[in-house]
């Protein structure tokens, strides 16, 4: 049977796989097999789950055939197989996506291999394949964008537990003398989400955060708050590296202020080269840029027939 | 070789295993093969690493045959088997106790294979082995003393990265007019161990945990602060289960105030039923109690020669 979904070039087996990155606000879906190998792609508004879901089946079904498909997507997800809602979207305050099927929908409709994770994990995934985390086995990929989520891997296993993580909910020191910004989560207000990710830039400074200048107190603030974040996981995880990406991480300025500011959070109790000498080398943006996401759901598909 | 460690008990070997549970005050050193079956134990006082790694020695000279020893480490430590300090305690501010060489020395006495990691590591491992994480993937278990410890296992394997996790030094929301007390911590002051452990405890109300009654007011802050540092390694790990043993938490009174306040603070974005209707069976105690760490290095010892 798999056959049918392969091609023979030249005598080596050469598989298409089919990549979604489900986003709040987009759908990316593409055919290929790695960075160097993307063949089609098509971008859709994220509206309803039927318009939204049918045309990114609409446009696998015109690709067939593929050896299997890889769903990244926002959540929280269900990624436990022994439950009823295994593959849905559950729990988002996203209008109408709210326990959303999602995989075992697309597996009906495709009747491939579908492999299914957080965006994050996905991007971790692209990353420790192709990227910034080849050869680790623990590490925090970390994305700050309209959200902020967390995702990577620990001896070389995705970060699944009881669910998956939701590092953009960390509580951290506010300090509201400093910043009296309520901050930005339906749920918690003041989470690390809360204060730093892109709606909390246009909360407190009054625009988005492509308008504001390299030199904007904006930044230093948002490097604080990130910084505390990221302290927090290095305490609870220890990874080896720590990859940020997302469209707030554009302001490249960001990187070395989040440098120090971990390093004077930890205050010298972590005494270990790659955070005291190496830092530069230890928080880095992805090196899969903005294809992070979608690279992912490919890694995720062939990671599901095992060639990755 | 190995053969001359064990002792042959009706045609089935029965193994003999060394535990040593190296605390800041103090070091156990069992000899036995589990909960049911300790056949001796020292308690050597904590002075000097030459004094008490020497006594301790001694102790399980007397005992050989062994067939492996297993240390359970207050730290930190350095558990990279490439570095020159493998085998450390490394930066510890505990007098006299800096860079000191453990496991290598007592490997070069006893000649046998020797297994050292945290001592929340290794009780999260005796747990797995014969007490209430039997049967996870992925569990916290939270150490809350002299001072506060973070050990477990994702994905079965035990938490290491880059180096081991310090959860104690979750950085979390202070309100300082609730609570002015400024923390405890020499590195951080206002940390999750420098808020919430035993010294914060002394510091706080002038006298130790165990003299405060289950209705004093030090308790509900005491569970507000260890919920958030639970909080925000939930959302980083997602354990399956969340055990808390040490000093501190021998008031019991806690751990339904603790259950509460982490409902409370994660305020419905987790809808899992483990956290929502199961919680007294998601935050539990330790099955082994005040064994739990040396039981914990007979475990190390087992799973080093592959018996665990």
């Amino acid at each position: 049977m798999r056959s049918s979904h392969q091609v023979r070039v030249g005598g080596s087996v050469n598989s298409n796989f089919g990549g979604l990155e489900a986003g709040g606000s987009k759908f990316v879906c593409v055919i290929g097999s790695g960075p160097e190998n993307v063949q089609a792609e098509r971008t859709i508004p994220t509206t309803t789950p039927n318009e939204t879901i049918g045309q990114a089946e609409a446009f696998f079904r015109e690709h067939q055939p593929i050896s299997a498909l890889g769903i990244a997507s926002f959540g929280p997800i269900d990624l436990d197989p022994n439950s009823q809602t295994f593959g849905y979207i559950t729990s988002t305050p996203k209008k109408n996506w709210a326990n959303t099927e999602f995989a075992g929908r697309i597996k009906r409709v495709l009747n491939v291999p579908v492999a299914f994770d957080t965006d994050t994990n996905a991007a971790a995934l692209a990353e420790a394949t192709w990227g910034n985390a080849r050869g680790l086995h623990t590490f925090l990929y970390l994305t700050v964008g309209t959200g902020i989520g967390g995702g990577g891997m620990m001896a070389g296993q995705p970060l699944h537990g009881l669910s998956h993580p939701e590092m953009g909910h960390l509580r951290l020191p506010h300090d509201s003398k400093r910043d009296p910004y309520k901050g930005a989560c339906p749920f918690h207000g003041d989470c690390l989400e809360g204060l730093a990710a892109g709606p909390a830039l246009i909360g407190r400074w009054g625009q988005p955060g492509e308008n504001l200048p390299p030199n904007h107190p904006a930044w230093p603030l948002e490097a604080q708050y990130l910084a505390l974040g990221i302290a927090n996981i290095i305490y609870t995880l220890s990874p080896q590296r720590i990859i940020l990406g997302g469209g707030v991480m554009k302001q490249t300025t960001l990187f070395p202020m989040i440098r120090r500011e971990v390093q004077q959070i930890l205050r010298g109790y972590l005494r270990l080269t790659a955070i005291i000498d190496e830092i530069d080398d230890y928080i880095v943006p992805p090196r899969l840029g903005d294809r992070t996401g979608v690279l992912g759901a490919i890694a995720l598909a062939k990671k599901a027939i095992g060639e990755c």
